[in-house]
């Protein structure tokens, strides 16, 4: 399969991990998901990030979903390898790799601090899994307290070749993206392909100033297709509209610790998941926090003609 | 002047802190701001919080500014007079109470940890500034670092009877609410008022599960007021689309670090400050980032005919 | 086995993970430190704490590790079972327990806050380890972020009667063992055995205040033994003199960061350790490092005719 | 007065600030200790740092305070003005270089991360001081939380010709002194003074490897003056030896939080403060802590016939 290149555009669905009320992996609504993200028109396919409750799955759950995602889709899949040590991620990615990965992601443990050390940390990281893996940069100081300049960025773009994307999920980052891509256009780092996470918050305007998409997972992954398309065809009042309409909803769903809860609740909704079920310890949503999404959802329904739920 | 009590309700406004080109104290845009403030609806001002840049005053400029505001207006003024020291507090709490303040705010330090060490320090704050003060306890996890369960905060209500009102800016905050109100109901705490901050990012939901109003910086507490009103009354749709247009907007500002930069620029725009110049060390705007804003202003003026925009 | 109970007194060293140069555990190192561990008169080993590098291991090498000590000895063995979920964590505890430890030892998430949620979360362990598995609380702030206070040990000790003993690592700490001791004397908690971690840095002072003893790695357990043994015996002069002659070489290898890699050098150097490879990512010594640690070795030797080197 | 320059060496006293049980500054008591520290053979003094309780003075009582010790004492004096604004630290540093301070020691805001922020904090500083300021750089992370590698400090001696001294207090740090001395052996930034803090733990070390002294509080600067006397002639023995006397109590008052209350307690105890009363809010000693200072007190005294001791 194809490998993850500095070109890739779009929007990479970061998948939830789907388990029934037992706790075990739920293959059934993987597969549908998997169906429904070719369908909503995304590009790529996440999994195993911090939001696919990656730490909580054993190495080998974690490949057979991989697996099972990579016989169901011809996309180009991305895998969560990050681990405390470098063998473990070595051993995850050479197991996904084979399978037909297109590329690893790989987060800064929380205690990384001094540029010097982010940069040794990736180089590293591409050390251990080898030039040939395609290394996507997640950044994302807010859940892991490790904050990027873009002059870091540009270091580990230039240091490390098998890096090609950036995850940027800073906030604030529109500056970031501005300041990557004139560091680009200088000459001081390759391109790279940068896709936004921080569930979209502000993809309306991280499009506008250069970035390739997006690699979130939003509960409506039509609206982040939907945006970057706008804004890579300049339809920029366009572009908003379907944004702003999204975001009451998306602003919830990004709540820290319970953001997780809210989007497998409307992906049950929208009958994507037979369970919203996490795995333990866990957050919940009271039933006046399920009543408040659905509010959200009846309103968001009156805008956007794709929102049919189920139960 | 009236003392803050545990009925406060509707919205404080936090006023940022105008300066001229030089860095000083611009009383006159101060002076427009109190009056707009009033116009606006609002049941009350704050001063001296972290966005009014009152670490960055000197205990003179402090109670200048206090003392001025408090000349201009009748509303009630509640000042932020958070100190690394006990004394330093008592002696910015005396002078603001004697010019006629409502109450004072204290942030916690941002090394506390433990709830007993938090209901310690609140105990020791109302022993320095003494029983007749009324006490906003400021709850602002993302910015200070210190988390405050809803049993600590019983625990300080009843421990402090001086202790009136929470700010209540916790992330996600909306089981908060609840779980006060319910230990309220239940006995378990006296009454407080609970106003919002966040700069309003839950607020449609915020009022609805019980608080009081809302005391934040946003640049259209016009807004701010039209919702808590409107969920006062039981309008629920119409909260929510004054709400959801100023969201886009509200979203922007809203961001960590550079938010006080775009509170003050659209504040200018409003013609209400003369600059949107901050003290040093600062976050500032790019050229691009005043034309995203722009953008959020013309596409909010279509649905509030209330912006209007000067320069 | 033996199960760990609330009356654990003396020295549990914590053992390192043996690797040899390849990154492949070192099972010979291993058997011949478990042997040393016994002539040392510890009064049991812990497995797989931090500085077992057990976030590097896999679930497969982890519990041979741990098999294979439960073969060599007799003393009762704790093994360190933290893991994002509790299914894994359970899991492992599961292998272990079978095959013969005495208990398991679980530090919170480092994103943990508020006493409530402390509890909770250790509820929510003992929910998922089952009532008969002994279970160490693990309290080390400065390592995972989390502050405990006396009072939400006091809780946790109620709430789970399967918490046995303590592992304290707080810094300061002395304070705290005098008020759980209080606790305990006035019926606010049952007993539970508090072992001190730190390196054994207050080791002096714990043991007087009322410690069981220590769990901790220092490269020389014979001084813990030597200073719980005086202390419980009331001979306080000898005590701090043996205490007092380690602290030079004690307090270079309690450095954070490069510490384990202190440890690791002293026991190669003792002839227990083949290697002091770890798994990378790692800290390295500098030459200059080793030659300043040879000269605490030889300034110790001249008080402690124990310290007798290889190589 | 004589400013401090990159030839600095020695031992800078950092000084308590002396309070009555009343609260306030007791110039009785900074008159004694100016006088001791001169006795004692230190080659400077630092006025204002975190430890001597800066935050919770007042300007006036700050420069009172400075100017007070300018009076009395002909050694250097180097003055803490950290501030969150640049306007209220370019007040203090007016005020306390016209009275005749050697220079002014700045912190990093403990919010502050990437290299390039911090180098940027550091020109802003210099850009409101005036180049004329020399300016010590504290690196404390451990208080501050700010990181700095030896190569973001290396930008900064680059980039602030006026920054002639480096407060080194990191833990660990020793590899980071050789790394500075390195660079500047190669050429890669200007001479600096180093001068080490964390209440002396490593200064045995430290000196060796090319520190020019200490700047910390250390309740018996006499050893500081010793060791880095020793090692500066080479008497690598005799450096040790009176360090690792010193040890047990400088690990005991190195305790955070609770570490300037012992300090101020055995300067009580040495006749030097008529009270060891800290400015609200504070940590205390208990009986029981009391009586372990005591016991070092006791047992240094055995090894060191300058502990003399009063009440």
């Amino acid at each position: 399969m194809a490998l993850l290149t500095r070109e890739a555009k779009g929007v990479f669905a970061i998948s939830p991990t789907p388990f029934d009320e037992e706790g075990a992996v739920d293959f059934d609504s993987l597969g549908r998901l998997v169906d429904f993200y070719e369908s909503a028109g995304v590009t790529g396919i996440t999994l195993l990030g911090q939001l696919g409750e990656a730490p909580k799955l054993s190495h080998h759950e974690a490949t057979r979903i991989v697996g099972n995602v990579l016989q169901r889709t011809r996309l180009p899949v991305v895998v969560g390898v990050s681990a405390p040590g470098y063998a473990a991620m070595r051993a995850l990615t050479g197991d996904v790799m084979a399978a037909g990965a297109a590329g690893v992601m790989v987060a800064p443990p929380n205690t990384l601090r001094t540029d010097d050390r982010i940069v040794a940390y990736y180089e590293g990281v591409a050390d251990a899994l080898g030039d040939s893996v395609p290394l996507v940069l997640q950044d994302y100081p807010l859940s892991f307290s490790v904050v990027m300049s873009p002059s870091v960025i540009a270091r580990i773009a230039r240091a490390v070749p098998s890096c090609v994307m950036l995850k940027h999920e800073d906030w604030p980052g529109l500056e970031k993206i501005s300041a990557l891509r004139n560091f680009e256009a200088d000459g001081e780092m390759p391109r790279i392909s940068i896709l936004c996470g921080n569930g979209g918050l502000f993809l309306d305007f991280e499009a506008e100033r250069g970035a390739d998409g997006a690699m979130t997972g939003y509960c409506f992954p039509e609206m982040l297709v939907d945006v970057v398309g706008h804004a890579a065809a300049g339809r920029i009042e366009e572009s908003h509209d379907i944004f702003d309409a999204h975001l009451p909803l998306l602003r919830y769903e990004q709540q820290p610790g319970v953001g997780l809860a809210v989007r497998k609740y409307v992906m049950k909704r929208r009958g994507l998941l037979a369970s919203d079920a996490q795995r333990l310890p866990r957050s919940m949503l009271s039933s006046r926090a399920r009543a408040e999404i659905d509010l959200l959802l009846t309103r968001l329904g009156r805008q956007d003609s794709r929102v049919e739920l189920v139960g």
